[in-house]
C-alpha cells in the first residue's frame, strides 16, 4: 500500500455485506482496464444485433483464438444465441466517435429492433461473411464460433472463436505486427460504464532475465 | 471501415502465411486494451513469484468472481502452480511508477529466483494470508483459488478465483461503488509490450431503451 493516503481495506465480509450495485459496480473495477468491443452478430432469419462488451480476452495466436465471457440471463443472451446459430460474429473496437451510441447498445431492447438502427450505428456487410461489422469502427475483427464453456462457478459462459478477418487502416499495423491501438483511437472501459483515451508510456522491449528493462 | 485511408484486409489464409512473432504481435493487438496487473504468489516453501499479466478478466460479482488465462508451458507457469499448490494470490494494478519492472517479471527467472528481488519490487505481508502483494501497487486484491479449466482447442488455461480483499485509498472508491482506476494511476496494456495511461472520456448512465445515451 502506498503511505500519505488514508488507505481502506475491505474483507470477504464486508465485501459480502455491501448493497448489490455498490459492489457490483466494485468488482467490476478489480481487473483493470478492459477491451472496448462491440460484437455484431445476426441471426439466421438476418436481424442484426450489436452489443457493447467489456470482457474479450486473449486465448492465443496460434491459432488465433479470442474469448468473450457472457453473463448468464443477461441482455447479451441474444449475441450468444445468434453466435451459436450462425457460427460467425465480429468485435470492433470502440472509438472517441462512438462510445456514446456503444454503450447505448447495452439497453434491453427487444430482440426484434437490431441496436444499430436505434442507436444510428451502421452495420457493413462483407461478402461471404454472414456478420455485420460496425462501419464506424477503425479496427474490425471478423470471427468465427469453435467453443464454449459453461462455468458452474456461477453460471457465466466463456466463448471462444477464431480471427478469420483483421479489417483496419494500413498505417495501424507496424512491421512487427503489433497494432497500434491508440493511434486507432481505441478506447479502454473501467468498472461498468467509464470510458477512456489512453496515452503511451512506451513500448517495452522482449524482457530477459539478464538484462535490464529497455524502451523499444 | 473508415474512408480517406489506405486500408488493409487480412483473411485466415494471410494471417496463417505471417511469421509467428509478426502474428504474435497481431493477434495479441486484436482483443483490444488489456488488464495490466501484477500476480503475487509463493510456493509451499516460501519462495515468492511475481509476474505480469494482462489476461485478467471479470467473471461475476456475486460471488465477487475474477479469471485468468495462462498459456500452456510459458513463463508464468511457475505462477500458476504456487496458486494451486497455496490456494491464494494477489492482483495488484500496474502504475506509471512501477511499469518498467513490471515488464521485466516477464523474463524467464529461474524458480529459485524471486521477481521481487529481481526487480526491486517489494512484497507486502498481510497477516493471515500467504500470498505477497505489491507494495508499490496503489490497488492490490487478495485472492483466493476457485478452479481451472483447460481448454482443449488449444491447451490454455482459465483459472478463476474469489475476490477475498481489496485494499487501496479511501478517495478511489466513489460513493455507488466504482474504483476510479485513472485516479490510482491504473495503466493499460496494447499488445504484448505497450504500456499507457488513461484519459477519461466519460462516465455513462446505465443504458435503457427509452433514454438516449447520457454522461453521468
Amino acid at each position: 500500500m502506498v503511505s500519505g493516503v488514508e488507505q481502506m481495506e475491505l474483507t470477504s465480509a464486508s465485501l459480502a455485506a455491501l448493497e448489490k450495485n455498490i459492489r457490483t459496480n466494485l468488482i467490476n473495477s478489480l481487473s483493470g482496464f478492459k477491451a472496448a468491443n462491440l460484437v455484431g452478430t445476426i441471426d439466421a432469419k438476418g436481424q442484426t444485433n450489436l452489443a457493447v462488451f467489456s470482457s474479450a480476452v486473449h486465448i492465443g495466436a496460434h491459432p488465433p483464438l479470442q474469448g468473450l465471457v457472457f453473463r448468464p440471463d443477461s441482455v447479451s443472451r441474444h449475441t450468444f444465441e445468434n453466435i451459436v446459430e450462425t457460427g460467425v460474429y465480429t468485435l470492433n473496437h470502440i472509438n472517441r466517435d462512438i462510445y456514446s451510441q456503444a454503450h447505448q447498445t447495452a439497453a434491453r431492447y427487444d430482440k426484434d429492433i437490431s441496436e444499430f438502427d436505434a442507436t444510428g450505428l451502421t452495420a457493413e456487410f462483407v461478402k461471404g461473411f454472414a456478420a455485420p461489422y460496425v462501419k464506424e469502427a477503425v479496427i474490425q475483427v471478423g470471427m468465427e464460433y469453435r467453443e464454449h464453456h459453461r462455468l458452474e462457478i456461477n453460471g457465466t459462459i466463456l466463448l471462444i472463436g477464431e480471427v478469420i478477418a483483421v479489417r483496419c487502416p494500413r498505417h495501424v499495423m507496424a512491421a512487427d505486427g503489433f497494432l497500434d491501438l491508440e493511434s486507432a483511437g481505441t478506447l479502454a472501459i473501467g468498472g461498468l460504464d467509464s470510458y477512456h483515451q489512453t496515452c503511451r508510456l512506451a513500448r517495452m522491449s522482449y524482457a530477459k532475465p539478464d538484462k535490464p528493462p529497455r524502451k523499444l
